[in-house]
């Protein structure tokens, strides 16, 4: 049966995330699984918070498992506006968070609710790979901006990149791949030259908003920006990535807002989430405030360092998320790539990020393994 | 901030179901929710069955919550294919088997997958209302053929319909709203018409497939019609519909299976699903031959059709699913619901799904409010 023709050319063009899975069961099953250094895909291994198997075991006995008002239960929301107006600081209520399938489901439904066809959405190189989909499943444009030398968006550069077709600029902070954190001085200026523009939303896609390291903290992108909007999961912070939920919180200064929720509401509807799952919306309202052991991720990260500074290798300096993003050795991630291969060492090309010349490392994996990946890593440089 | 242009069509015209839960909503306000009649919602109030409460509580207290493969668990596809195996009477192995965020995540997965800008996708009325959003929501248009008197598909109607354009027909059975099953001989017609077209698929919507009542049970799509796909859920089966999990049976038969496949799968993936809830998808492959005590509804449909067998209303023969389909006093089917809202009794109009002059009255509601509604229905009747 002949698949659609944009579905066709995606699977020719397959992530360099699966291809590396790919290329990471095929050595395994030659070397063995342990002898395979996949730093590939951003998974969480940590344990999530014991409140989670708690109010799990608790819902698990007693629940609902019908179908509810499509943003999400009533008190779920109203439980998560509390949480996040301390955590945004904003006023929220519930009439201001939609409940959904992660923060993949979250992106989908604000741009199913946005976009006409045609329309264009600026992301920041680097970028998460599937902005691409995302923006191009509901008839938009992808409109790519490289960010500075410090991994920060070129607002300069967004600005001249805006067009009467923009409709959304998608932000990612802490940022995956980089790890970079955008500073409130960022925010501001994009408030700034959108300032004219109520039809441009900032969606700020914000899963690693509490894995961040030396007492940083994500300066708001609703505090900051009037016409802005979070979409955001437990994914991470909770360790609970395959079970799907997240939420969408939007700012309280958007006009029209309930024009916009009812869209989002529909949107979420309508792409086939219909709600996000029930039990995880319960889970989530009762640990929302807790949080993975980020001193697990914050060692892994010095480890990372200090395996990539042994083999004299350069990288963005992380501030959050879980990644390392590591400039290649002559510039040429696709070839540094292969050669890692030959240690059994797998990453991400910067290329998949709209980003050539650098390499991703996920540093969701335990310590020894980092460790173990060393002397490969080296070896791999001299090679090149 | 201005919605995108469709959306603001599609919540101007928001569906008819949505507009009896506020009618509902406010009538309860002022006479109290036990005094109002509310049929307008297919949310399944039975209990699930004790195995999935068990289930539930196993894998709450030691799941992994991490990303799987965008397919779902390979242990978990593999033994759904076992039972579907079973259910459908073709070989089916985890390779043709894709598990989904519910039946609405996988009719939105198989559109995406299969159609491009302009594709046709025929629905027989009456239908289920969604189809329409989600067949545009990937570019598809809608071309409605209606069924015949015995609301069963008119093949005819069908192969007349057909056009260089079309790549699929969604089919329902049993049938919401109808209540009826498509029969054996239906479905072998249907592959006649389409025999030669490998381009066109025949999508089964089978969310009722074991709601089935007097020894009934439904013809298998799989068997009948080598180009189709099944896409169901446990929703009603199991109760769980706002747990979002169901899943895609490919028919083995379909030519480049393995590309087909693939495109679901990456549909499944960049739609924002990622995969099916990582916990229910655990619940389901437990589950699966598990249902919940058909008998209830059985009890309520025959509650229902006495009810309206004393209000002398004339109705389609319900075989499956937990729908009557009514025919509205002088086919008019806005008017009559207008009259009975104002005895507080609650149904969807056939216009909702594309077949005015009828009214569909779900009995997902127990016996002594059917019983209770009967007085109302026929002052309904006699005023009208």
């Amino acid at each position: 049966m002949p698949v659609a023709n944009r579905m066709r050319a995606y699977s020719a063009n397959s992530s360099f995330i699966r291809k590396m899975f790919e290329e990471g069961n095929r050595l395994a099953a030659i070397h063995g699984r342990e002898n395979v250094y996949d730093f590939s895909l951003g998974n969480p291994d940590v344990a999530p918070p014991a409140s989670v198997l708690e109010s799990l075991s608790r819902h698990a006995a007693s629940m609902n498992h019908g179908y509810m008002p499509n943003a999400g239960y009533p008190a779920v929301r109203a439980k998560v506006a509390e949480y996040a107006s301390r955590l945004y600081e904003v006023e929220l209520d519930a009439s201001g968070i939609l409940m959904t399938c992660g923060a993949g489901g979250a992106l989908n439904v604000i741009l199913k609710a946005l976009l006409d066809e045609g329309s264009e959405v600026i992301t920041i190189a680097p970028y998460f790979a599937e902005y691409r989909f995302y923006i191009e499943n509901h008839g938009g444009r992808m409109v790519t901006v490289k960010a500075g030398a410090d991994f920060l968006p070129d607002v300069a550069a967004i600005q001249a990149a805006l067009t009467g077709r923009t409709r959304a600029i998608i932000i990612n902070s802490p940022n995956n791949p980089s790890g970079r954190i955008y500073p409130a001085g960022t925010l501001k200026a994009l408030a700034e030259i959108i300032a004219e523009r109520p039809d441009i939303a900032v969606i700020a896609d914000e899963p690693y908003r509490r894995l961040v390291y030396d007492g940083l903290s994500v300066p708001s992108v609703l505090k900051h920006i009037p016409n802005s909007l979070v979409a955001t999961s437990a994914s991470k912070e909770l360790s609970l990535p395959g079970q799907r939920i997240g939420f969408i919180a939007l700012s309280p200064a958007i006009g029209e807002r309930d024009e916009l929720m009812d869209a989002l509401i529909m949107a979420n509807r309508i792409l086939g989430f219909v709600n996000a799952p029930a039990l995880m919306q319960l889970v989530l309202a009762d640990c929302i405030a807790d949080c993975v052991d980020v001193g697990i991720y914050d060692a892994r990260r010095k480890a990372m360092c200090q395996v990539m500074d042994a083999a004299g290798l350069k990288y963005a300096e992380p501030e959050g998320a879980f990644y390392l993003f590591v400039a290649a050795p002559k510039g040429d991630d696709l070839g540094f790539c292969q050669a890692l291969v030959e240690e059994r060492i797998l990453a991400v090309p910067g290329t998949g990020f709209g980003y050539p010349g650098y390499i991703r490392f996920a540093y969701c994996y335990d310590e020894q393994t980092i460790r173990n990946a060393a002397a490969g890593l080296k070896r791999a440089v001299a090679k090149f």
